[in-house]
């Protein structure tokens, strides 16, 4: 992790990509408009562990980032997958309630508690992206609760597919080439946690899905999806 | 649904006794401090359907809510069940994501939404209550998807009895009677749809439960926890 100068934030461009329904948003205002602190992350680095004294809001200014909750056991679930534009780290006490984990690279916004407290424009963003971020948990609790694991999987490609999948979708713009690529970000033990499966099955879904056409592994964090809306026709949706 | 006058709302006392990790929060205002008008509602009683326009924003006053989603095939998921203090209807978009249902006898304050875009004091109030229903939407993701039938049923009835289980546990005032009765405010069927289980399950769990002396049903709706730390032990949280 490295702290940067405070800088206007132009990466928090593609805002609204993220792993739910959530439509592209107009343009709105980072964190770092209120003066937040900019630090990079490298993959696979923590930026607070469940537990941690909770002082700050976070906001994803790139790259993917992980939340999970781990059991006594070791059992592990992924609560939310983060992506440019999404807050984190907001507390209800003085702990955090999870882990937050980078996927990717990453560069994350800070700003102090007291500082969100006092400002109605911080206030107004933030219920914007947490109403955006509990409708992606309730589709969540779907997938988890009801979906069997060929619709958790095929739901988990289709949300990597910008515009597609959603109630706005319009289709595929060329039938015959309806062919997406599509980066994983996530190691196959990654979504399995996400996706309340065992690797075992996460794998044997993906492979069941490449013998039947539906999709070619080009290499292990990259998928492409032959027929973007016979991937879509699997996710429990129609 | 009734209209009332509007008046000052004593009935959100028991904020934070919701089905989740939420510690008893302070003394905070209702949305009727902020001109919201309250409605009486009859047990299973629609509130609002996914897909309804969603221009206004919820709170509970006093019963309990269910948040679901269906999916086309008439699967359903509880994605929220809600008490006193909760919010909902927060719209990402022009729709409702989920219907919302009565379980119980319920007031629910209703306001407008630019009445909330206008108001820094909402945005506050709003905020503390969607951070504590996005932690019971982590801890339900955990739920859904890592936890075992019996671990569920005992997370579900722990949730029911306020401050225990949880980190601020004390552990029972007096160890000789440590049982506690709740009332479940939910049919089996539709504690399944929350737990992700089938009915079947559900009633299993608890017949077992029953059979080891963990539980008594003293009635369908009611149940006696006869040592609220035993039924603790399954929860997967020790």
């Amino acid at each position: 992790m490295a702290y940067l100068e405070r800088t206007p934030d132009a990466d928090v461009a593609y805002r609204g990509q993220s792993l739910g329904t959530r439509k592209p948003a107009e343009a709105q205002p980072s964190l770092c408009s209120f003066g937040a602190k900019t630090a990079q992350y490298r993959p696979h680095e923590v930026v607070y562990y469940e537990g941690d004294p909770a002082d700050r809001i976070f906001e994803v200014a790139r790259g993917t980032i992980m939340l999970f909750k781990l059991l006594p056991d070791g059992r592990r679930q992924v609560v939310e997958v983060l992506r440019a534009g999404d807050i984190f780290g907001l507390p209800n006490g003085s702990e955090q309630d999870c882990t937050a984990e980078t996927l990717t690279d990453a560069k994350v916004n800070a700003l102090d508690m007291h500082q969100v407290e006092s400002s109605p424009a911080i206030q107004r963003q933030l219920t914007r992206c947490l109403v955006a971020q509990m409708q992606s948990l309730h589709e969540h609790a779907v997938l988890l609760g009801r979906k069997s694991a060929t619709e958790r999987v095929a739901s988990f490609l289709m949300h990597l597919v910008p515009d597609r999948g959603t109630n706005v979708c319009v289709g595929p713009v060329d039938e015959a080439n309806d062919s997406r690529q599509v980066k994983l970000h996530m190691t196959r033990q990654e979504i399995a946690d996400y996706l309340g499966l065992t690797i075992e099955t996460v794998s044997r879904v993906i492979s069941d899905m490449k013998r039947r056409g539906l999709i070619n592994v080009e290499r292990n964090d990259e998928i492409r999806l032959n027929r973007v809306c016979a991937v879509c026709q699997l996710t429990g949706r129609h």
